[in-house]
């Protein structure tokens, strides 16, 4: 039955598709406090099986001499909690790798950004089966299997229901919550898990869209004028998008956001670091889907289409 | 006595303020059509005392070895037509430069991008001595005193009118239109200057902006169907603008404008080689003097905002 324990007690096993700086940080802290955790790789599947994996971080850094290292999901067993760490534009993947992977009462708990991720999800492996995740983690990968953790690491969970019900707090969320705070992972649990989604694209879309747009650090952004004024303003088509969801995000939230960044270190975003090193930008999820979400019911979210718009024309020449 | 002849019979006299690719091209071609010029130089002052003008032209090269070259206002006799050929980011000068240059009844001929830059002008000489002009000229300036014309060249020229009502032809704008023609230069005359200058902005706001805040050529940015849609979008917008000013633009307009677009050959905008020259951005009139029209009269352009607030950060960036 869904949304119970997974196991009563018994220890769960993990998969990480996708042991890149996000999903290798997080899964080699799930190993390190004793759990079962199978590891997807591509290109540093050669490494990593010979050599492991290791994590500097600023909690303290920590060698994995021994992991279980796989090039192919046909090779895994069935696990009990299958984490996506994939980037998005390797989604079409999803569907010959999931089925077989998640066990009849597991789950696949998606740690990616933007939105609509769990509905693609959800018409693979069942919609009782999902759960997603909002990771705050500044991490790279600086070689093979070596990961460095610069900042933060908390994941704000929720659980998917049909068309982004509310599902509330459930066991097998606690459970494997638990989990993540004994490998030493703050969690945070939601219980809508769409308005999660919303609230953290309020940062996502205008920091790292006009990070690329403007080839400028998050500070940049906030020391002019006109692209701070345009960044709030980002933000409140977010909230308007929300809004078309039946989702508030508070008044106070496009402040809140905006002082944290204030005092953040200089800072490029994610999807600026994809721009740079010419690898696909994650558009669709992130722009794409907010804004199908708001069109099919009736919201207009002018700039955050046009910011839409300037990043396929650049995301186009950067792949060509 | 306005808006009529400046002189019955006698030749009229020229003011060239700024002998760059626009007002060195018009200007040569009218000193080769006989008239008296003046042209006010910067940095090209000493070489073209020296050497003239060299024009190549695609409707034949030619040499003016002398012309009456100027360092200051204040050494040149007043004209009957002074012509603006500066960028408009040196227009905090024209208080200093017009009011002793342009004789009693004579005019200042702004021949410049944008909007409002007449009732800059208009402040300054009085409202009955401004007219305005649409220039589409392919030109550069390829060294001292040396300007190579590429293509086009006609002006649209119009009245200014208190607040740009609408003035429409008059015996002045015939008789400059005259030596222009003589000169090689075709011209058309509107009615209307307001709305010349809001149908000139259908295509240089789409393209001039996108095309710094893309890095991209024309050709690229109408190959792409996002940025295709955002030009449209953004054509929309300007109609609209105009609309506020009770300006109607035909709606077969944009579509004409696109089409035309496609035709061209590909195409760095000025705006584009501006910002590749590390030279200040003419945003305030071409962008921000739309949106303000607009926004006093209740007009909301959200597209045109977010490409305005991009460029003013980029311009502040370039030149820092």
């Amino acid at each position: 039955m869904a949304n119970q324990f997974i196991y009563n007690s018994s220890q769960l096993s993990y998969a990480i598709l996708g042991t890149g700086a996000l999903g290798g940080y997080y899964g080699a802290c799930l190993q390190k406090s004793g759990l079962d955790v199978h590891f997807l790789l591509h290109s540093d599947y050669e490494y990593v099986s010979k050599h492991g994996l290791v994590v500097e971080s600023k909690n303290g850094d920590f060698t994995l001499p021994q992991v279980q290292a796989y090039s192919e999901t046909s090779k895994m067993p069935p696990c009990d909690v299958v984490i996506v760490a994939l980037k998005t534009t390797q989604n079409h993947l999803l569907p010959q790798m999931l089925p077989n992977l998640v066990k009849e009462n597991g789950v696949v708990l998606v740690l990616q950004n933007g939105l609509g991720v769990e509905d693609e999800v959800a018409k693979i492996v069942g919609s009782n089966r999902v759960m997603g995740g909002l990771c705050f983690l500044c991490s790279n990968k600086v070689g093979a299997g070596h990961i460095r953790h610069l900042d933060y690491g908390e994941i704000k969970m929720g659980e998917y229901a049909a068309n982004y019900q509310t599902a509330g707090i459930t066991k097998r969320m606690q459970q494997i919550a638990n989990d993540f705070e004994s490998a030493g992972i703050k969690m945070q649990l939601a219980e809508d898990l769409l308005l999660a989604r919303w609230q953290k694209l309020v940062w996502n879309i205008p920091y790292n869209g006009l990070s690329v747009v403007l080839d400028a650090r998050t500070d940049e952004l906030m020391g002019n004028s006109h692209t701070r004024s345009l960044v709030e303003e980002l933000m409140w088509e977010v909230v308007a998008g929300a809004k078309s969801c039946d989702r508030t995000i508070p008044q106070n939230f496009v402040e809140t956001m905006l002082q944290y960044t204030d005092k953040m270190k200089p800072y490029r975003t994610s999807m600026k670091i994809d721009y740079d090193e010419k690898r696909p930008l994650e558009v669709e999820k992130m722009f794409g889907n907010p804004l199908k979400f708001s069109q099919a019911r009736g919201a207009n979210l002018p700039k955050i289409t046009m910011l839409y718009q300037q990043l396929k024309f650049l995301d186009s020449r950067n792949s060509s």
